[in-house]
């Protein structure tokens, strides 16, 4: 089988212009196949705190309210997304943007939630893995913003971090799939203030080992959690660490890498 | 050979969302081969304002300055192309936005005019028709917005029109291809005060022989350049009329028909 490396890359890295196109060409440099998955960043915030459209917030999670769902698709879908596609067109990598509504590649639905009104968030149904592997045969590189659509003329923001699982587990009959998650920490530590304690392989039995003793980071364990779902969905191998280290990551020689065994 | 119809639409369909939604219907019953083109509308106009941005016009024409840029960016190659793809796909119609950096579907370059400096205006070099048949012959519908790239990472602002004709020309080998150009008038008209004076078919013969009778409104006279311009390069026929009459158009009930003979 093919390799298949999906990235997955947040604010830390597209709100910082430099690290952003040095990130863009170590990424165009891979030689297999490979997808980016982007999020947003502080662009699409401070767009609505000009614009002055307040951003809600229940329980440390954002609204998506209908100013703000059109917000982040200019911003995302748009701004992030072309600008993106462009630098890596110039790297030498045949990016191809797309959001979900895109050649229907992610149908979602509005997230139900009986305490909570969400807006227009939308949770994951299914990926359109025919499209992407068409995609990625023709050697385009997909590039994805988080907006989805529900096949009734709805788009919807979704969760970037989804996407890229999803994905990943879509896509892992065809490739050997590599789902790397960036973030600002330089991987899975075992001391949140210590970012010299990265612990550099989990497996399920270490992992279990180490969150019995209180050495996993609460805010990480839903994260793992999804990695190593993503393992049992067939992905080989989920990486996390920091998007500067991409080469380092993909090596082994930087982040944390979570395998089956 | 199969026919196709690449139809663009401005501002005057763009900003009025019901027109907006019962034309991209008629749209997806369309059941040739198909593109839309669409530029912008208001909506830039009305970001840039509530932003303080000032719009610079020299001679008439807008100058695309870094910051209007940007809102040109996210207003036409997200906003309104992934609602008006997500409203197709409703329809089911299997639409694809793209910009031109997508795929390096249209490659373009900084207008250099020594007199004036439009900013971030794209003058286009090359359509990749390779990809846009890839797209048509796996059943997709392009929607193109009007921001192209310079395969150096530079995003710039293109004329839809002009992206309109040159897929035309760039198509019409391999396809039967009608060019559709909307505007807010119901098609040529020999006297501009009168909606009811439509000239129905236009050759080159008449075109030329209305013009030095001064029948053919100044205004009009670069659009139909074009659109002899682009029979000469293979397109089969240019039609010109409201987006209201979609259908109408089509079967030669409304609007302009250019032909050759």
């Amino acid at each position: 089988m093919a390799k298949l490396y999906i990235i997955k890359i947040g604010g830390s890295i597209i709100d910082d212009e430099t690290k952003l196109s040095s990130f863009l060409k170590e990424f165009a440099s891979i030689d297999e196949k490979k997808i980016l998955v982007h999020g947003g960043g502080k662009m699409a915030t401070r767009l609505a705190e000009k614009l002055g459209i307040k951003q809600q917030l229940v329980d440390g999670r954002r609204i998506t309210d209908a100013e703000t769902l059109k917000i982040v698709t200019m911003v995302y879908a748009g701004y992030i997304n072309k600008n993106i596609v462009a630098q890596l067109q110039a790297a030498n990598c045949n990016a191809f943007g797309l959001s979900g509504a895109d050649g229907n590649a992610i149908l979602s639905h509005k997230r139900e939630n009986l305490k909570t009104d969400y807006g227009f968030a939308g949770d994951i149904d299914t990926i359109n893995t025919g499209l992407v592997i068409t995609l990625l045969e023709n050697n385009f590189t997909p590039v994805f913003s988080p907006i989805t659509h529900n096949l009734k003329g709805q788009l919807l923001n979704t969760n970037a971090d989804t996407i890229a699982q999803e994905l990943a587990k879509g896509l892992s009959g065809e490739f050997e799939t590599t789902l790397i998650f960036t973030f600002e920490k330089s991987g899975v530590l075992s001391d949140a203030e210590n970012e010299h304690s990265v612990i550099p392989d989990l497996n399920y039995f270490s992992y279990n080992k180490l969150k019995a003793e209180g050495k996993i980071f609460d805010g990480m364990i839903p994260k793992l959690d999804n990695a190593f779902a993503a393992l049992k969905n067939g992905v080989s191998k989920v990486i996390i660490g920091k998007a500067e280290n991409l080469k380092e990551l993909i090596i082994g020689n930087s982040g944390t890498t979570i395998h089956n065994e």
